[in-house]
């Protein structure tokens, strides 16, 4: 690849390592970085020491392994929700989104990924062991499975619920379907198919 | 706007932060900072200090603005480049592009900025009296105005004109006209008008 010259090794190594964030090219890492040299040095100092400082001293919870300030999550803490049902999730950032929907009143689990054995995740990479313990416990009724429909997805969901099933809990899984906003013409054949098998009730808007 | 809950202020601090970058919303903000967060140590570490390092201790060229890792940059201080030949651009993002090109032999001039009185910039707050000094040392012959087509940086460019046209040099311009690749029928008229006043004797490809 055409090396850039950038005039000054210190330019070069902030570019380089901007460029290492997800989806950021050497362009985009350049124009960061022009960006933070126009900045006061206190703002820079402060950049990049919360980055410094959220690696060093990020916490994550005993019992659920969501990012957090303390040893028991806010989440897990809560004595309002209910602690007899555990959402099972690939990560973090599914943690967020699942809260965003301010539907989801019980626990979470966060597995650190999926059985991928393209990618050498195996199930002993995942958070499994901790999950089947606190289904041991005894105080859990309700395990259900908030995993991506990819084949990494529906894999780990099938090996989660083989675990599972010798308890006597319930095991759910989210609701497939046909998206709000998606017209059925551009749906694929899968969705469209287990959205007829799973029909539901219909319930008008204005009740 | 809707504020989201990180559950980890460290997260929510790296979060702000990385949203702060140009053109980074806060969606990609927290795809960059869980990206850090599955990093070894050493590498955020050496994330956040390359960051800090460079605006703590970026030098600027004492005699043409540009980035520097010395006080006289490479560039200026390239006895087979060509001193008597200064190109002016706004920023050092110019430079570099223009470099890139492997086209230009002369030095450079960073305004550091170009006139806009909508953004309160005016000539003083750009690097014009160090322009002309350089000018008025006598080495060099030509100045080489490569700014935007903008407003703005037409304005610049009539100013200093203006300013230049006093003393017995040549004041270039870059060329304007229909770029490589663009078709006719979508050129602005004014690029169009101006690359047939301005028609160029035809130089066939292969010599």
């Amino acid at each position: 690849m055409f090396k850039q010259n950038y005039h000054s090794s210190l330019l070069q190594s902030a570019v380089d390592e901007l460029a290492s964030l997800p989806g950021v090219g050497r362009k985009s890492a350049l124009r960061f970085a022009l960006h933070l040299l126009k900045q006061p040095k206190e703002n820079v100092e402060k950049f990049g020491r919360s980055i410094i400082n959220m690696r060093e001293a990020v916490l994550y919870c005993s019992n659920c392994n969501m990012i957090s300030d303390t040893l028991l999550c806010k989440v897990c803490s809560d004595l309002k929700r209910d602690h007899s049902l555990v959402c099972v999730v690939e990560s973090i950032r599914d943690v967020l989104s699942i809260e965003n929907t301010l539907l989801y009143n019980g626990l979470y689990h966060v597995l650190g990924g999926i059985i991928s054995p393209m990618d050498g995740i195996g199930p002993s990479d995942l958070s499994i062991n901790q999950l089947i313990k606190r289904v041991e416990e005894g105080s859990v009724t309700e395990v259900f499975l908030a995993l991506s429909t990819t084949m990494e997805g529906e894999t780990t969901a099938y090996y989660l619920y083989k675990l599972l099933n010798r308890f006597s809990i319930k095991i759910s899984t989210i609701a497939r379907g046909v998206g709000f906003g998606d017209e059925l013409e551009f749906t694929d054949e899968v969705t469209l198919g287990r959205s007829i098998q799973n029909r539901q009730p219909f319930v008008p808007l204005k009740q």
